[in-house]
């Protein structure tokens, strides 16, 4: 079983290392993150991660995973990235993202009319190019699975593992990792935060989503629908 | 303030990862991952890291950070890495570890006399060291702060976060972070595990565990506590 990581510059990296976390605790699992070259990407936050695979060398996937992050408004125009993913996903068994993630799915035209999730600030944009955003954190619709913002890919990777392994190897990853998650404000998801909370995100990110919709929008527009 | 995260051949990322996340979302903070050299470093399963800065560049920090793993096990005994972090915690206000990093902490004898976490597999090898074993996901005492296993780092950052920055900024990151985990099986302590997922992972890692019990075993005699 062999999973496909998107990695690239300005993405969010806990996106990413949550779902590598569960994944590489699965029996049999190979992990490359892939990107355009060996280089190494740096994320959102300067953390910096090498790749293992380029878009030439990366096998084909199992799984495909897209993370998200700020740098996923400029993939949404990359048409080697979007060619690449379409080329993956072709193979893939199952096609899938965390967060932002699902945007670029979108534009790759790889999710039209499926169900899907993404960031709480951001999932609205999914309806650009005929998905339909689902406001979960984990969202089956067939071969596609997609994770809410961020922490989500955790619960993602689970999920997506207790079906394509056993439920039994996810109890133990679920164990062997401690996941017994205790927030400490209980205000994670837009229907729990505070106001003031809920305000001051909104507010603190209103230009850069500003910016993203004008990404989404053109990208909609030049979308061509995946066959 | 400064965050230094020490990245260590074969630690579990995501001990580090989560914090590193939950760090850089709070308002004028730097972190360094430090290493030996600069070049990557390859964590318990393949990912592939770049540490920012070496035991000699290091600036002093405000945060000394040390994650889990099982390479852990090696740095227990490398007097270059105890010594380097005896040197950052001098300076430090905060001595802070994820899952096993705590014994690390103790094995440098810097929390000799405190009440500590670690992941639930060892969590009683601390008190090898003098340390006081306390089964809680995040625990502080005075400025030693520590978390469980793996994932419970993204508590023990947003915890340790509102304490130091301010409730408001961690809050923000929880949202900002979609923090609301829905584990899909709840069993992600022995407390909660089912009794054939807790007995699968013990005897899974018994082996393991017994390496590491007699490498604390050896460190704890070999330590001098710390003045």
């Amino acid at each position: 079983m062999h999973v496909a990581m998107l990695l690239y510059p300005r993405l969010t990296q806990l996106d990413l290392t949550g779902p590598f976390e569960v994944f590489k605790r699965m029996p049999g699992v190979t992990v490359d993150l892939v990107w355009k070259s060996l280089d190494p990407v740096e994320d959102a936050s300067g953390l910096r991660l090498l790749p293992s695979a380029t878009f030439e060398t990366c096998p084909k996937a199992d799984i495909l995973f897209v993370p998200g992050g700020p740098g996923q408004i400029e993939l949404m125009a990359d048409v080697e990235t979007l060619a690449f993913l379409g080329r993956l996903a072709a193979e893939a068994e199952w096609v899938t993202s965390v967060c932002t993630g699902s945007l670029v799915l979108a534009a790759a035209g790889l999710i039209t009319g499926r169900r899907a999730t993404c960031h709480w600030t951001s999932i609205d944009q999914l309806a650009l190019f005929g998905v339909e955003p689902v406001a979960e954190r984990v969202v089956f619709d067939g071969n596609v699975v997609t994770g809410a913002g961020v922490t989500s890919g955790i619960d993602f990777a689970l999920a997506l593992s207790a079906r394509l392994f056993s439920e039994a190897a996810a109890r133990r990853a679920e164990l062997s990792m401690e996941y017994d998650p205790a927030p400490p404000f209980h205000g994670g998801s837009p229907a729990t935060a505070d106001a003031a909370t809920l305000q001051a995100v909104r507010s603190g990110i209103a230009d850069f989503l500003a910016r993203r919709l004008k990404a989404s929008e053109a990208a909609a527009l030049a979308l061509v629908p995946h066959p």
